[in-house]
């Protein structure tokens, strides 16, 4: 029998517990062994079958030998992160949802991990319950990442949904996705890009083996698209999702990057509505593959924690081999010399300056505003030649491709 | 260092060595363990930087101890079957790519495996690269899965894309995917939905530990499907897809079928096109969970072998806990039982039958024939229904729901 504590009764946490309690056999079957808990950590009452296993001092599940896996559903980094280093200090297998601290600490996590022989799993960290970090890790194991693009954040893609679909204007569907529980009181952490650039650290720390930090990552959040830009993308055949993406450069730096961009209509992801999320990675050997799924809520998150919590059971005294070294500056090349397309909104009184400077570039007019899509070429260079062609921009996006 | 032997050295099994020698060094790294090709066993000479190992006695494997993991790329029963097993039982950990080997003694060579604390893997053996096995398996451990359903064979969802998108016949299709080697001289088993058989067969054995003969399940073709089919089905609404399907009934059994069916064009499935399989996965914890990728080609697939390889070496004293049930008569619910609405297309003449026996259909018309799909209902009694209204059918197809 295996002894593991739940820190954290939020949403994910109790999703853990139910998942653990409703499906035990399933689970011990596949475990090899029965999975008990025997703490639940939360400074709020714990209620249900589970009422006699609540504590409030981290302390108890601290000393307590018996327990062997202990999963972290706090989120944020105070207390987590002094919280999983004590945990793993002591011994302890740690199985965490918490993108931010993986983001921030995840080196420094596997590290200690790797040095005590134990675990520190995070599948739920990213995509929700969709399976992604165990795919990059173990299924593309023969391959170099070339590529990894996603919709990261069902939050965002819920309300570009909405404003693509149904023309709902961003601060009514933000409001929509506060009211369905989609988005927070403060949706600052989803909207402005935050949440999605965690989970592109996390992946591309992963896929090539060195830590991103979130600082590192240029992020540009959702709140200044306006429906007048969907309109003018879907004229040319695109869609605007919020896309986190990270590319392998041949001088080993990558890139990585959020913010909204243009996604052909052909594309998979353009297809890809509401709160699900879709991650597409891209392998020397495999070609494209892409996971698909619900990137939060309460059971599909659990789903994710509850297969690593199984895999730790599994390999007690045989550790996986998750580990990336520490990020360095420059490691992540600068958002201006990132090569891209560019949608440009400007007005049609500049027409003529259009014509003159990007006189190949496909565009489009609602009438009062022109749209076109540039070549390929750096990002600093092509807002640089945007600027001195004299065009006054209404709005600027990166394009896929 | 571990010695791997290869079995067949054709598409696969050359991808596989293309794959262990090109990326040697970062698959060393992530097996924490070096990984050299000692034999590579076939009837045709071997040539390039293998020439050296090239065998084709398969004795000198099945007696060489230094060998711990044999890839078994050869495909078929025969010697395949034979050759595995004996590599199991000297001792070795097989690795396959053979789904016809694995639909059709899964269970058996799993159950030696584990008996010899062993591991046999086959990653590969559907969805070409596509992480699905290892998903199922580990990622979705703590889940009852309820359905499974997907686009497994790409030779035919090439076709029926011609088909579809480019009104291309079904002779013509075929002569084109032959022509550009995605189909092979003799295609039956892949458009007599054979391959796609084994495949739910395999996924369905995993999902919900109980082996599943492909004779047991319902399988249909892509043979008889006309451009008329298609274009009435897309009036509708519908995309004609080869789909195969296994559903976990309240009673414990489960329905496994093949068959074209109309995918509504809001499904991500019916945007899968060319060669690319997708699969998704319902889980009750995790909702629906989509994997999408090539699911076929030399290093696809080669890219499931190697990740299996890899798995091994780390798990040369652990064996992964895989392993399902025999089968038995009556597990897989007979297709007549089997829940589903029809797709149906007659004559116009046939009008008054068909309001008068399926009143409230959507129905839809060219001037000559007309099509309706009909309400849930099982199988058996639909077509029942429809022979005593005194419609007579051109074509029936399943309507996935």
């Amino acid at each position: 029998m295996v002894k593991v504590a739940i820190m954290g009764h939020g949403v994910v946490g109790s999703g853990v517990t139910e998942v653990l309690i409703h499906n035990h056999d399933s689970i011990a079957e596949k475990a090899a062994d029965s999975i008990e808990i025997k703490y639940v950590l939360d400074l709020r009452p714990v209620e249900g079958p589970l009422a006699d296993r609540w504590i409030t001092d981290f302390a108890t599940i601290e000393n307590d030998d018996e327990v062997s896996i202990v999963v972290e559903t706090m989120g944020g980094l105070k207390p987590a992160y002094d919280f999983v280093k004590r945990c793993l200090s002591a011994g302890k297998s740690v199985v965490t949802s918490n993108k931010e601290l993986v983001a921030a600490k995840g080196v420094e996590l596997l590290n200690i991990a790797r040095e005590r022989n134990l675990n520190f799993m995070f599948e739920a960290s990213v995509g929700g319950g969709i399976p992604i970090i165990r795919p990059i890790q173990q299924c593309l194991a023969g391959n170099h990442i070339l590529e990894i693009r996603g919709i990261l954040n069902g939050t965002t893609n819920y309300i570009l949904t909405s404003m693509v679909k149904n023309g709902v204007p961003f601060d009514d569907a933000l409001a929509k996705a506060q009211q369905l529980g989609y988005a927070e009181r403060d949706p600052s952490a989803d909207i402005d890009g935050l949440d999605a650039c965690r989970k592109i650290c996390i992946l591309a720390s992963l896929a090539y083996g060195r830590h991103v930090y979130p600082e590192q990552v240029y992020t540009e959040g959702i709140r200044n698209i306006t429906l007048d830009d969907v309109k003018m993308a879907e004229k040319l055949g695109y869609v605007i999702k919020l896309i986190g993406r990270s590319v392998k450069l041949t001088d080993n730096s990558i890139t990585a990057t959020v913010y909204p961009a243009l996604v052909p209509q052909s594309d998979l992801l353009s297809n890809v509505d509401d709160v699900f999320n879709a991650i597409m990675v891209r392998g020397d050997a495999i070609g494209d593959a892409v996971f698909y799924g619900r990137g939060a809520g309460k059971l599909p998150t659990a789903s994710a924690v509850v297969a690593d919590v199984i895999d730790c059971v599994k390999h007690v005294t045989a550790r996986k081999y998750m580990s990336w070294e520490d990020g360095f500056d420059g490691y992540v090349v600068d958002h201006n010399c990132d090569c891209t397309r560019l949608f440009v909104v400007t007005d049609t009184q500049f027409a003529d300056k259009v014509s003159e400077s990007f006189s190949d570039c496909e565009t489009v007019t609602d009438g009062e505003r022109l749209a076109f899509i540039t070549d390929i070429g750096k990002f600093g260079a092509l807002t640089e030649k945007i600027k001195q062609s004299g065009i006054e921009t209404k709005a600027v996006y990166n394009v896929l491709y």
